[in-house]
């Protein structure tokens, strides 16, 4: 528990100009967005991404920063490769994951290996390559499964009801054992649906608001399961980045779990309406809930990052409208490097 | 939830009479406690064990019912072997596992492929050639970690404090996963520690029960770490027996989770003064905590098992005084088929 409270910004300039970073996930959605940031306050910084068709991984998100990164094609699930890319740094963003609930489902291993295994091997890699290095890992609201109270907190009992997120806890846990027993300091924050430039777009199957976002922008039908009463929270990208760094840069934060929550909550039938509204484009069409999506839906769902804004004074600053108009501006630009193309595998998932 | 409350004992004769059954980890401790009293029911019974050094499969465990059962050599990390040997089981007695805490942080991928991916594996072989099985999993009191409060219930938080503890949690939840999801009905017991004949005795790195046991009856000295103080519930191997029975029977326990717990707690010290006052033998020599043990160590331990004497009418009915007799008696009788050879693997774990 820390003593002091609202204490002042971290300096991110001088926690990280000149240091040594590792992303991994570096060219998917977050990874690149705080590339991107590091790049700007001097640090060194080098991606690793498996660039597997649909998972996240776009050049485009590298535009102009192509020259300040070094970038490192590799799975995490390559242990040797790993074993050496770590050693050296001074921070690791491990955000290298399989996201999708859905593909859990259907290929449960690929999700184990990659969402469990992995940051099993990452650590070993660390504790014996790398013990001095922090690492922020991305945890999941999925970790909690339904709410039995709102807001989620921390406390939340851990009953996650797809694949997914029985290995996201499992990742999670070995981050937390690793700091307790060997010394690898690590933070895992638990984001809920984040949002921005640089999201994945070609299909449904990682979540809903960069598929809405798409659908807008190409001034398609955006389908609600139900009567789209369920509330959700969201967070602008470079909220998230925020957290990140200060939860890299915080030694406070060594060994903790924080919720990132976004306030407040809306039903998905009043983002989708403010998101064509912003939009000029988009309706929406009101479809009976699959019997399969029903069955892993968690219903409404919004946390409290209380812990995080009492414990290190981040707290979400991008207003949603401000937030949805600037990520809408940004896709009638870039849409084309989105969506088109092999490289971004895998077909929508049917909606029924 | 139950409305029914300390119904009438469960007919096992009439539950498991010509049903046939699957047992992992079927010629280990409580795997072949579990075959011996099936086969007196007059189930047909399969054991499946890998036989792996060290884990605690031993042949002499089936001594009177070697050929009342089947005996299948097998890894469950084998899929194909375990996609074949779940066809027309009616249950599935689901024990197999790495269960030092100590190797898994060792080498923590094997505890993952086997207390992990394999569980992922079986489940996933179920749900595709045996949809009608029940399946009782054998959980474990290390997924809570250390305590935050006494008794631990079933909504205790789960912080294992070990790779193992972390793999277990996600073994059990995919079962709870795939009763929710796919219909394959599935019920974990989370056992405390567990005594009585056929215990693996030949290391030390799969609890002290055993090894304490095993050192009583040779005579020798039994290390305690610090004063001894902390407080265990263990349960007698015939107990928990009489709960996997019933949780494969009932389908109340369709989907649920329970604690076995021992009552009433005791400390380690007096524990093992009384096992040394039953057998006659053996001394105690009290010895600092070794730094590398306390980092795992939870301190004391008890368990509420109120839930499931609530839901499905069962409780330890075992004395310790009984049981450690019973089990003494036996390892008098029999100590040279659990320590000598190399088919038992492994070199007790050096003190310090």
């Amino acid at each position: 528990m820390s003593g002091q409270e609202h204490s002042a910004p971290i300096d991110f300039a001088a926690a990280f100009a000149g240091r040594n970073v590792l992303i991994t996930g570096g060219i998917g959605f977050l990874g690149s967005n705080i590339a991107r940031r590091l790049v700007a306050l001097g640090a060194r910084v080098t991606l690793i991404d498996s660039m597997i068709p649909g998972y996240g991984g776009n050049r485009f998100n590298l535009a102009g920063i192509e020259d300040q990164v070094a970038v490192n094609i590799a799975d995490v699930r390559d242990k040797s490769a790993m074993d050496y890319l770590v050693q050296g740094r001074d921070f690791l963003f491990n955000l290298a994951g399989q996201v999708s609930h859905i593909d859990s489902m259907k290929d449960p291993f690929t999700d184990l290996d990659i969402n469990c295994r992995s940051q099993l091997s990452i650590l070993e890699s660390c504790r014996h390559h790398a013990r001095g290095v922090k690492i922020v890992f991305a945890g999941s609201r999925q970790q909690y499964g339904r709410p039995q109270y709102l807001p989620v907190d921390e406390d939340h009992p851990i009953r996650p009801v797809d694949v997914n997120g029985i290995n996201k806890v499992a990742g999670e846990q070995y981050h937390l054992l690793y700091h307790a027993i060997h010394g690898i300091r690590a933070t895992s924050l638990r984001l809920t649906n984040t949002y921005g430039q640089g999201q994945l777009l070609c299909h449904n199957r990682q979540g809903f608001v960069g598929w809405f976002l798409r659908l807008v922008v190409e001034g398609a039908t955006i389908p609600l399961y139900g009567d789209g009463s369920q509330l959700r929270d969201l967070n602008h990208v470079d909220d998230v980045v925020d957290a990140f760094l200060i939860a890299a840069a915080d030694p406070r934060a060594d060994g903790k779990v924080y919720n990132l929550a976004g306030v407040p909550p809306i039903s998905l039938r009043e983002l989708t309406e403010q998101m064509i509204a912003i939009a000029g484009t988009g309706r929406i069409e009101f479809i009976p809930w699959p019997p399969e999506k029903k069955a892993i839906d968690i219903g409404s769902y919004w946390g409290s990052s209380a812990l995080i804004e009492r414990e290190l004074g981040w707290r979400p600053r991008v207003t949603l409208a401000d937030g949805l108009a600037r990520t809408i501006r940004f896709y009638r630009q870039h849409l084309a490097r989105y969506v088109h193309g092999p490289q971004f595998g895998g077909a929508p998932e049917p909606l029924r």
